[in-house]
């Protein structure tokens, strides 16, 4: 099967890097792009890298919204989506925004962590692609709560590479200020916390709360996540491990590894490193998640999930093994 | 005043920060420098900085630990200097591995985290200087486990330039895999760990646990902590600011802030930037703190110890405004 | 068609490259790896990006040159395969050392610069593949050489990432020496500069000397060439670009563009971009080029030249769109 | 002695350098501060590291051009002081742009390239400092260009880290594009050519033109030149390096090496590292310089001017040693 996509938002990091996936997808094509304030350029002049493959001009959005494609991806900024996806007339949306992500599955929007939504995937029309942060913490510690193995509160420390903060021009992600830097940032209820807190209840049946700091740390891609849960159970490192690898064994793209993950093998890539162990001193599972923040954490887990919409191979597109070193 | 120092493990990054240093300190004097391997080379041949101030031969440990210099600063790896101390000749010595950390003062070490410890280290004669992690994280812990507001477990994340590893040539820290990487390392049992149990007790009169992970991440100098402990007391950001500011109103060295500390100011200082936040739906004080690794962390510290034990301004030689960008 | 490959010095920088690369190549599967100091270790344990696909365990290097398969690319050290190359079992041999660069094409070997080599490649079974430097250089100088715009001597500046340097661990090269750092580094005789001399000569018609300088800048991925060269004709900007245009102009890999080339678009793809522009002033032509050192700059060239000689397309497995940002 | 200063432009790198130097200067201090869109913010919530040294006011520049101090420093960018010099009331200003580098001694502007104007700057008021660029071209060929030694055109390859291009917030400067990357940028008529080639003239005796390719690099501080000119005379290394011998040898910041230079071990002082060899293949002298571009290369150089100006020595305030690594 083949189908045509419009990509929404196409001049940011996330738009840049569907380009890439998309041009070697074997059955999705993009026909349209859009954006907001690049509208009238080529795409190619605010992608680099795309080449001839970027030959397309920026469409104003709502002109992209309104083509045929079969398949749309929003990579616009929250809020951007909500008042004029009435209008979309793509008959699969995947949003990358957190507009859709606390809808309820009844609202017709499913919450596409692919590894634990797929039953809802299969038939849904309009997916709300989740966070980075949120992609990384649930996939190591939903496998913990499903068995039952951890109350809260949980503290989550994260770090991500600045392309997560989109293509912004602004004074704090300039290079000079950034190299050589690091620093948490954010208040105590960063939007990423219900998020995380509302996966934790739907896929792994705990109501709790987390506390959660990012920090910025200069590097472009890459995002890791290193949670620490109070056990309910006894758990020695052999069984935490042994809980994950329950969880992904059969996954193409997550890996369960021994050592602590490391974001670089994964550059590019959709892949996602997760590993555990138990701090017995405090009673405490301490386990870590390394994503690619465009890859597992956007453009990656969205054509993921169109894949999955569409029937077609999950893997279809997407690279598991990431650009090293 | 004026007093000749001896420097022991004087190729390594410690030492070469040392240099730089103490080439502008007005009462300190570098007349020797000592090294194991590197013995019988030029200072400034293994330290590409140091230019005519680096001119000294280094000479073998033994040689170097029995000149007649009044103060001995020791940068040799854990280990290396339990064995000799006895025979230094020096009246003064610092030792910056963590041999002595938790001997007891009653043996005639102090533990030199300055801000803390300078009732001791007026009299002093052999100060072991603080690890970088346990510097940190100390210093924005301590004023809360004095106030009583906070108990354990804490839990800790931390992130260190990768100078902070010392000069070793080791696969792990080459340019090609740590740039744009990010990792937890170590176990859940960091020699760390203790040290900063011992500290919270010793300083902060608080008995608890720690749960600690350290991170490496692209960057050369600058070390992050950011902790949450349990509140006892209900405290708000304004207080939980207070009690920092009432801490450090009058150090030279350490400044309370409103935003989250970042490493960058702080660089090539011995500098300290602290802050603190309440997270009320989980009942944590988060706090952070910023130094450079090699600054407050290492060099900078012993520096301002070293003033301490000889009686003059803890500031000689010691810069608190950083290189930035 | 499907031919099975071993790839010898397969725990190096561009031996992990191979790996990705071939990963999805859908003629070539790797069924061997051969290493020297590293044999007995499982591949993946030495490429954490590998995962699944690096199960393989890494033979000695007399075991593995002694399989069937029939393609063999080595990336072993210069020097290496010289004394053992008679021994190799495979039909087809991409050697990425500069081993045989300077044999002429009766002995057997072809000098693989894909885009000027094509007649030679598809009945050959010997390929000596180019060094970056030479490979970035070639690319922007030998259009002009062709038409009798250029003489010498050539005076070239080149920075390359540190992956470029092998996968040594050695003091220059760890993160905290490197970050931060800009220096040129070898001789004025670097061995990349007869390679260059020869590579004009014997595709551009152009006997002359370079005057070559390397540099070593804090990147991992990523070559950058600029070239002066002396004009023989006269010449404007606009022509300048349409002899490179007429060059590549329906080359796959090799693009002409008008703003001067950068490296980070082309980050693991084989790639390359090249531009030119007018000194007037001087009287020279200043142009450049960028590919990705690992890339076009060793395995992503070294698969192209297999793809040529087994008569399949040149872009089989290869990405032409980079990973950027 | 006791000046007082004011500062124009406080609020960019180059200001916040200066606020750091002159922080630690014995002579002069700090006393107004001058920006243009920045107006009305404190000094320190635009400069982070300067912490309580930054606790003034940022002016309107015309407030900050009345005031009393005696020494002027001017960071603005060029154009903007040109207007409004003639209301300067400070008796020695130091302009940062490069509008006065090419007026001529006679109309009161020294172009103050500390070593080579030492004879000039004794009795000047009005200082135009070099760019960074031109101090590190002229450092390495100067001396040749006075032996005669050397002809044009030359050829000239420069690197800078992008602190270098200013505090602007622009999308070339991000972190997420400038990281991994490397590009040449700019025309074949950069304005550093035409000031390099006065340079030559002024200061070595020799008229001829210079071929000029600057390299952004994902670096922030830290400046590389590497030159080559025809030689005149016949040369070898020794005679190459004893050339700059000469040139330097009682100069406190300037340094001759034998390996070629490098920028990290000079970040944050006013030092500068020169080396040369002999391209004999070419008949080429290969000269290479390194400097801090905002040390050396713009605020280290404006305080040694300053120094020399006032009578002082002029190594004030200023430091030879780097920070590094």
């Amino acid at each position: 099967m083949s189908a045509e996509a419009v990509v929404l938002g196409a001049s940011g990091f996330t738009g840049g890097e569907l380009g890439r996936i998309l041009s070697r997808h074997p059955n999705f094509d993009v026909a349209t792009v859009g954006a907001a304030t690049q509208a009238g350029r080529r795409w190619r002049d605010v992608q680099p890298h795309l080449g001839a493959a970027g030959n397309l001009e920026l469409l104003p959005l709502d002109d992209a919204l309104a083509t045929d494609a079969e398949l749309c991806f929003s990579c616009l900024p929250s809020g951007s989506l909500r008042g004029s996806i009435e209008t979309a007339r793509a008959r699969i949306v995947v949003d990358l925004s957190d507009d859709f992500r606390h809808v309820d599955a009844a609202d017709g929007w499913v919450y596409g962590l692919t590894e634990f939504a797929r039953p809802d995937l299969k038939e849904s029309t309009r997916i709300s692609n989740p966070g980075c942060y949120p992609t990384a913490a649930l996939l190591c510690l939903v496998p913990f709560a499903r068995r039952g193995a951890i109350e809260g509160p949980v503290v989550i420390d994260a770090m991500s590479g600045v392309s997560g903060a989109g293509r912004r021009v602004d004074d704090r992600l300039m290079f000079a200020g950034l190299d050589g830097n690091a620093t948490a940032y954010g208040t105590t209820d960063h939007r990423h916390v219900p998020e995380i807190e509302r996966g934790l209840t739907r896929f792994g049946g705990l109501q709790t709360t987390v506390s959660f700091t990012p920090h910025l740390v200069p590097m472009t891609r890459g995002l890791l996540v290193t949670a620490r849960a109070p056990l309910k159970t006894s758990l020695n490192d052999q069984e935490a491990h042994a809980i994950l690898d329950d969880a992904y064994r059969f996954e193409p793209f997550v890996r369960v590894i021994h050592e602590w993950p490391s974001t670089k093998p994964l550059t590019a890539s959709n892949g996602a490193h997760v590993s555990a162990r138990v701090d017995h001193r405090n009673g405490f599972v301490v386990c870590s998640a390394a994503i690619d923040n465009l890859g597992k954490g956007a453009a990656g887990q969205a054509v993921q999930n169109a894949n999955a919409a569409f029937g077609l191979d999950e893997t279809a597109g997407l690279e598991v093994i990431g650009a090293w070193p």
